[in-house]
């Protein structure tokens, strides 16, 4: 998508052919920066400080670390130093593995000597898979908000999205805003209300500014503000991204997706999750159960990073000496919450069976 | 309650006799510092600029400002100005007006030479009447914590609370955080669950306060996390105040309150609200239709305050140019989701029949 008019993604092969380029989204909204990395170390730590954040753009990260370790030695040690080091970057997303994985198998039997250019080639195919299939969602998405926006005649579609699922999310499009884009794009009056998505305030910093930079109008809200706007009809449908969604439709996503799904859910507001398939874990089928929850330092909800009056970025803390802080990551939303999955293939019930509708492929092997 | 182990209430007579003090509330977290106020102006102030607020200790320094106004100058016309000096201060707090239209009846038919002494001593009464209500619904909740302490079997006894209502939005004890005191005081191994309170930080900065100052274990939490953790039994009961329940027990509050209720609700977890008698609304029916819902400004979500690195307070602007602020301050939790009310008088279910049972000269009026 664009910033200041140019289109960009958020993850690409640097000039020199060799090196990674990366939006350092820490620094956002403040400050629009590009950051190179070199190694494998540098694609980790770009995960885990959240320089890149996001499950797609974690995976496409991952998958090119595995390439720039190769490029520094193609040993089957370092395949597995590096695929287990982006492993542990972060916990939840399951792109993470998928990713690693699925480099790994890529590499594994082929000789040394052809491996860098096998990564390089794999990890550039994930990374343009991920915007297929996020442009996919995005056309699957804009169905859904056609029929909302036929029920309009007219006014302005309010739409309610948590955290950042957007293209600063992805390698580009993004998952629950691509349909947003898509649609705004197509002439519908789409207003979307971005929770600020707390403690990290990814809503606020990265949802507000890929919405502003695209042009889509857009109002920020304390995460605490969703069910009021519910209860007095100012909101159409909510959509979100998930970091796992099971074989049963439980969706993994930012911690406060499941209050949002609740006032949906009271409210008769339709509340849809869109995904991209690598994000299915089709292993897991309770997710409140069988989801393991990351929990993150306390400082990132007692500090807190602006704009000071003299223009520079400072960051404050602002708990009281002594109080001890809790971070959440993500929660687990239950499927009877949710009133449809949009996936790349097309939408379908938040249950074994619609998943099973469309990649029946899964469903033959768990047979079998 | 305790600061520095030193008992303190958020309103008391100043040493000389005639000057009264207050806690600046819009220093903390960051610097406890006392405030004298010495006119009905300085009163007038402290309440505008939130130096002292919560609905009980808004109508305390009211009180207050009368008497101040009084020893300057005990004509009527003075009586007058300052009664409507202070009620233009917060015009929505339905404390500051029964607690300014009490000074004028007590004073307007007194001799001038008998409206200082009069004027104090009222004061002091409305000041520890609200002591009195808040110790009283401390009482009632504590019943229903023992009740869930019972069960605990010497586990801790986890309590989330949202927004403010402890000690300092009150005169001493607070409303929901009153039975809080009592249990933590009375041994029970209560820990509470503190929600930050966006856009506000109420939570953050007043009640983790006010909690770490009396000794109460506690960990502050991000609005979005309350439905997780009671996903995974780790919230026992919820607590929370109210700025005005209507006569059928809907109860409106800190925005964000009614998506705890429904995660409580969803997870079987009690949802209580402490309340004292002067906060219920007999007139209104049905909250979300009925209560008007503040719009504050949209720099209270972009602007935080905390202790930038040298430890001096600043002020940093966290949302990225252009970007629409909405800023609702309160939200309706319906009362089919509020487990019990706790009043002076007693709990009772969040019903007209259970606050007509508690209340019953308040039926008898409407029936007759």
């Amino acid at each position: 998508m664009r910033v200041n008019g140019k289109p960009y993604r958020t993850i690409w092969l640097a000039p020199d052919g060799r090196s990674v380029e990366i939006i350092d989204q820490t620094l956002l909204p403040h400050e629009f920066a590009t950051l190179r990395l070199e190694t494998c170390d540098d694609a980790a730590r770009a995960i885990k400080t959240m320089q890149v954040r996001g499950a797609p753009l974690i995976g496409a990260t991952a998958a090119y670390g595995v390439a720039l370790a190769m490029r520094a030695d193609a040993s089957d040690e370092v395949l597995d130093r590096c695929h287990d080091a982006l492993l542990k970057t972060r916990p939840t997303a399951v792109n993470l593995r998928w990713a690693l994985d699925d480099m790994r198998t890529t590499l594994r039997n082929r000789r040394r000597e052809e491996r860098v250019a096998a990564a390089y080639a794999r990890a550039a195919a994930i990374a343009d898979e991920d915007v297929a299939i996020n442009a996919a969602i995005g056309e699957h998405g804009l169905a859904l908000f056609r029929r909302a926006d036929a029920r309009k005649r007219g006014e302005r579609l309010n739409v309610l999205t948590h955290c950042n699922a957007g293209w600063l999310a992805t390698v580009d499009w993004g998952t629950a805003l691509a349909p947003v884009y898509k649609a705004h794009d197509g002439g519908i009056k789409v207003h979307v209300w971005v929770d600020e998505t707390r403690p990290r305030n990814q809503g606020m910093s990265l949802t507000a500014w890929e919405l502003g930079q695209h042009g889509v109008p857009h109002t920020v809200i304390a995460d605490n503000t969703g069910g009021h706007l519910m209860q007095h009809g100012l909101v159409d449908l909510c959509i979100v991204g998930t970091d796992r969604t099971t074989a049963t439709g439980d969706v993994c996503n930012k911690i406060g997706t499941y209050l949002k799904a609740l006032a949906a859910k009271d409210n008769g507001v339709p509340f849809y999750v869109a995904l991209p398939s690598p994000t299915i874990d089709w292993t897991v089928r309770d997710g409140v159960k069988g989801i393991p929850i990351e929990q993150r330092d306390g400082t990132e909800l007692s500090r807190v990073t602006g704009r000071g009056a003299d223009g520079s970025v400072v960051t404050v803390d602002i708990a009281p000496a002594g109080s001890a802080m809790a971070n959440y990551a993500f929660d687990v939303t239950p499927s009877r919450l949710v009133t449809a999955l949009v996936t790349e293939r097309g939408s379908c019930a938040a249950t074994e069976a619609g998943l099973g509708g469309l990649f029946p492929e899964r469903t033959k092997k768990k047979a079998g």
